[in-house]
């Protein structure tokens, strides 16, 4: 036993492969030099990126698998094989407490499977949530369930709620961060029957976080708010609307400025902001979404995070072990419990 | 009885005032000459404006209206002081054949509750949709349900696609346009049931448009299909995001462009070009959403609206009545009810 901090790298996922993983682990390394690392994958690729990457090389060990999940592979088929791959081992490595976190770049879908399989969701929570930082015109924010649960009820959202703002403070280093509901419009009377109800319980109770009410779509990118919670199918509409709207307003940026010579000139003066702003909006620097509610730490990098993207990610597992995430869930969820109202629509079937 | 489109305009609806709508009905008089307007509001405003305004006042009937739905109304409280209002009496006049649409700046939610009472749903549609045209890499898209349907099901977002398909006919002028429903992911079998049972309906009958399966949110901003198909609560939540992060980009973009005197100097030779990026974005020009499903034209404008933007509201009218999009929409039901398939899983109650 060590009380270095371990990181399980399923070194073979996503799009990347080897070469971006070692060389991030390397970057990493430099920036917490008491990070161990587990590397899972391929044995004579890994050895080949080591050569670039001496302080990977002196603070890890190498768990040779023959066999990777694909990006096209069903959760289901993941599962199946997921023991021999680089993925499915990594996961284990941190239900067996060899590592602390696993860190992966492959296919959500099956990551998320593996985990809630190996690692059992932590005691009060029903579904994990997937929950990543967003970009803002402040700093960042948390967005959960990105997608993990396509349907949840009032209950789930509660505790994505907790799991947020547990999160916020680790991530985001805030005493009591602001958490609100997604929705389509802030009065109380707004929305589903499920967010009236986790609403009414959030603001029941008195938790380590600052509870707003409802925000609409408009205010992710305001930064208002610390921890926007909402069920995995419109957080995953939000997400994919936010990239996808970032590219047409930079896509379009683009086309102004190759439109005349003069305005090819006023992009030369301004390369340097416009980049600073490229690299605000970059994907790379708020890599690292999390599942929240698990035993244990799984991070998941973009398939395509570049070595400094990956960096990030690992930094993220790195910060919530060293902050006890899952201990702190535990006991704020602990803490609702004691202290939920006993007369609230909690159950509308019992009411 | 007269064979110019007659459009009726709530005056005194949202935050923009008889000002703008006047100036706005003027510009749109001087496009499309053969329009008379029917102008629900304060005698004297409307008077007033009327003195900038001489191709409205030549073809225009003032109808006089003491009261006005506020923008903080329910529902229920428009409802009920309804037709002594300028929104009501406007969409009332549709209803009783005096206008062939009505446009309102004014509060959405009243506007839908109004007429969905007084104008009912066409035979064949359970519930009305709110569509607009959204700016992307090529053309506009039509996004419908913008937030009139919390919830929906498999019948509801059918419905919505054959009404999107004919909105987009009309005012995108495609003969056959490209339509899929919004999902967090491409594959069949991800999504909800509803969305699953509502894409099998579609694939199984042939309509006046090209039906191309699930996207994700950021296709929105691509342009890679003319329809997005929604329930009301991601749809809204996919605006709203779309909107917010527009302005974050935007924000930082400006931002960037003050950092120092050589970006300010490269802001002024690129001036000309990101102006023009920036009217592509502008929602004013995108202006115009239409509740869809009603048996009469309602339009809706962004409650903040300039001229500019309000004439490009009724320029959507215009193209609707011209086109008779109530009668489009219910003869592709008609060819939708008569061919669809008996043995697919419609309800899934009696499956």
């Amino acid at each position: 036993m060590t009380d270095r901090p371990v990181i399980a790298l399923d070194v073979m996922g996503g799009d990347i492969g080897p070469a971006v993983v070692i060389a991030a682990a390397e970057v990493a390394q430099q920036r917490y030099p008491k990070l161990l690392f587990r590397l899972y994958g391929d044995q004579a690729l890994i050895a080949a990126e080591l050569v670039r990457a001496p302080r990977v090389t002196a603070n890890s060990v190498i768990v040779h698998t023959a066999e990777v999940v694909l990006g096209t592979d069903k959760p289901s088929q993941a599962i199946r094989r997921g023991r021999a791959t680089s993925m499915g081992l990594a996961v284990m490595s941190v239900k067996d407490g060899e590592a602390m976190a696993a860190v992966s770049a492959g296919n959500t879908g099956a990551l998320m499977a593996m985990s809630k399989l190996m690692l059992r969701t932590m005691d009060g929570i029903d579904r994990p949530a997937l929950a990543a930082l967003l970009p803002t015109l402040k700093s960042d924010s948390v967005v959960l369930d990105l997608g993990a649960n396509t349907e949840c009820d009032a209950e789930n959202l509660v505790q994505f709620a907790v799991m947020g703002a547990a999160f916020a403070r680790d991530v985001l280093g805030l005493a009591r961060p602001r958490v609100a509901l997604l929705n389509i419009g802030e009065e109380e009377l707004k929305g589903t029957d499920e967010l009236k109800e986790a609403a009414a319980l959030l603001r029941a109770v008195d938790l380590p976080m600052a509870f707003e009410g409802f925000v609409e779509g408009d205010k992710i990118g305001r930064g208002d708010v610390d921890v926007i919670v909402t069920d995995g199918f419109s957080g995953n509409i939000a997400l994919k609307t936010a990239e996808g709207t970032g590219r047409l307003v930079t896509g379009l940026l683009a086309e102004a400025f190759r439109s005349s010579w003069l305005t090819r000139l006023g992009y030369l003066l301004s390369r340097g902001a416009l980049r600073a702003l490229g690299r605000h909006l970059d994907p790379n620097n708020h890599n690292g979404a999390v599942f929240l509610g698990l035993n244990g730490v799984i991070v998941k990098s973009h398939g395509s995070a570049n070595v400094r993207g990956f960096a990030n990610a690992i930094g993220v597992a790195h910060d919530l072990i060293a902050d006890n995430i899952t201990r702190r869930i535990s006991d704020d969820l602990a803490n609702f419990r004691a202290h939920r109202p006993a007369v609230l629509p909690a159950d509308p079937a019992s009411a």
